[in-house]
């Protein structure tokens, strides 16, 4: 099989013509399949079955009824829980509601009104921010910045994390306010930030002293093989590094027990974490404490969590593992893809040839599976290259995710060969 | 027995001394009770323990499985449950997270940061923000106005809702945006406001455009003697007004199930509902379906939702009748206080002679009974008469109320008569 790059024309002519029945064929089949959202199968969803039967009408936790108000930022159990998860401490926890995202929208909310607590001002007396985006990256950062009306800087992922040259020469620009990174298994490549990634975060020199890293560790605990990939706490490397205030941390149980019912929290600095407590004190008497108990009850720890994570990975790894061998076995000798073998989250995070991104979306669609759109991991939906996709095929059925890698690689193909009929 | 204004200066003076006796006496018992907040009883929590019976790993409701994300809003069998409990369509609901009070906040937050959709501009970009509180009223709700660093206009409470004439004089005036309302058993009276206050607040002239009122609806079905009181629909009035988009209204479950850890909804016209819900769409994927399954399984609908309410009455109304028993025989006679009889909510509203609530409070703390702060139901604290103490009796056991409420009255009888005495 010889790469689509060294293709005589008349080789060309007949391989896009090939692709193009092939295509059709597969067309016939009528499929309805759906690769967009990185939601949680239902066989996934069944393994918390046992979580409400842990409360057996005891509610009580740290001696307290969790069917009443108060304890505002989390019982000590949960806390602790989520310390452990997240490699900090208990006091640096602050437990919220049932989504980590809302938690995230309401810190910069709170930013834009009162401003954070090395703010000169509030920022919506600023004059302009901006914002560092990691490309491909997660869209709903992105819609968050947009509904703040905060400029985008895309900056470009590496096997280690975000491009640190550039977040460094940005960070020292003023209006430049802070950074989204997911720093494990990274939305959508699944890369680990590196720890010399980690340290220039904490101890690189910012233009603005209330710059912020909004580090969304959503998927902490979410290996694909066996223990979690290590990530250095940014905490304890931001408070080494005499910048404790810099960074938030955010996590929820979306996706290890119930996605958008479970608990989440925002993990910082002791001053960050009593700051935020303080301001929400005037907005919550006290988020769930019920779901606290469930989930504690039945988490227990961070070993009985990453056991019961090794469940998830057993239903999402052939999944995964589907994807990537039709991959290999289709894209990888025709050399007009690459792709990284993620090793935990809820991606693959697929670079077709440049400028046909949108036509692999669009060939797919019309041949019945849907794809997250072309460009939703880049700000503003531009993919400057349009070559990434991002492929979450934990929710749909094995036999179903095998089916529709097949038409995405179709599709992947028969575009660059429209493209290089093209040239 | 005299009313004490009628007492000679003998009289008064031995009456001094022996209710001084009986105020040691009663201090010598070394009481340890807490009346300070509308928490419900542990009783009253277990009437909900079948709540999660009824998930029974059943976990799909309107061919939705709640356990996944999507269905921002919340899900329709929710809606209609709300909608039922309102007065108003199930599209003009909006499902929340556990507390409507973070609901209230966030809708503020977002007409600071975006406007209102009838705003002109977002309120902090406004030079100085007044907000109308009935007064006494609740302390939570002046505490998100001062975080946002609005002043609050006090607006006296009647038997029929606020002051309608002040609050019509007030909304004319620029820079007044909304007022604070909990118009069924007022926290802390107990009054429902009366079909025509309702009316002058849905047709009422308004200077500002985006005039807001925040009409908490916390005790709709919170009666303490049967069917809920009457109350107008706002939405439907202030649309026939022609004012569809003055008014969001609020309510939860907390006082329903549990607290803080049930659901909550806001209820507006469909066109503020669908903007609140574009908003949200950066903010949150979905709030808890989980949450939404249980409770909609639970309290199934209205005439459900009353009959569960009346068994919370039957252990509340006890304790209500204990305090105003207490009340009628220790100070209607001596003419030194007023108050409501309130038919449902959550407190009792007492007015002791005027300058001696703070004094009261303290004979309280000291007797080994806490109350709210006196001055608490006014914008920063403060209560121009220092009369008001709002009595919570909901939480301790009826004994405990008994004996609370027998100190409350000594205290209240001791420090008028310290204060006649000085006079």
């Amino acid at each position: 099989m010889k790469e689509y790059g060294n293709l005589t024309t008349a080789e060309l002519t007949s391989e896009l013509e090939a692709t193009r029945k092939e295509y059709d064929e597969i067309c016939a089949l009528k499929l309805s399949l759906d690769l967009t959202r990185g939601k949680p199968a239902t066989e996934q969803l069944d393994l918390s079955d046992g979580m409400f039967a842990t409360i057996n009408n005891d509610f009580v936790m740290d001696g307290v009824d969790v069917r009443n108000y108060g304890m505002l930022g989390g019982l000590p159990s949960t806390k602790k829980l989520f310390a452990e998860l997240l490699d900090c401490k208990p006091e640096q926890v602050f437990i919220g509601g049932s989504a980590s995202l809302a938690m995230m929208y309401d810190l910069i909310s709170k930013a834009m009104v009162f401003g954070l607590p090395m703010s000169v001002r509030p920022w919506d007396r600023e004059e302009h921010i901006r914002f560092m985006c990691p490309v491909p990256g997660y869209d709903r950062h992105f819609t968050i910045n947009r509904s703040f009306g905060f400029e985008m800087i895309p900056i470009p992922m590496t096997e280690d994390g975000p491009d640190m040259d550039l977040v460094e020469k940005y960070a020292n620009e003023k209006g430049v306010k802070g950074i989204w990174c997911v720093p494990k298994y990274s939305n959508p490549d699944g890369f680990v930030y590196s720890e010399e990634t980690c340290k220039r975060f904490a101890s690189m020199k910012t233009a603005e002293p209330d710059f912020l890293i909004m580090w969304d560790n959503a998927y902490c605990v979410h290996s694909l093989y066996g223990e979690p990939a290590y990530l250095p706490s940014i905490i304890s490397l931001c408070a080494e590094s005499g910048n404790a205030d810099r960074v938030f941390e955010f996590a929820s149980t979306s996706k290890v027990t119930y996605a958008g019912s479970g608990i989440s929290a925002i993990a910082g600095s002791q001053d960050n974490i009593a700051w935020y407590k303080k301001l929400a004190g005037a907005q919550i008497i006290s988020y769930s404490k019920l779901m606290e108990l469930a989930h504690v009850r039945f988490l227990k720890d961070k070993a009985t969590t990453v056991k019961h994570m090794a469940k998830h990975a057993e239903i999402l790894r052939p999944k995964f593992e589907a994807v990537i061998s039709e991959l290999n076995l289709q894209l990888a000798p025709r050399g007009i893809a690459h792709w990284h073998d993620p090793k935990g989250g809820y991606f693959v995070s697929l670079y077709v040839m440049p400028h046909t991104a949108k036509r692999v979306a669009k060939l797919c669609l019309d041949a019945g599976v849907k794809l997250t759109a072309a460009g939703a991991t880049y700000p503003g939906g531009e993919d400057p290259e349009d070559s990434n996709l991002r492929i979450a095929p934990s929710y749909a059925q094995l036999d179903d995710v095998k089916q529709a890698a097949k038409v995405l690689c179709i599709a992947a193909r028969l575009a660059a060969l429209e493209q290089l009929a093209k040239s």
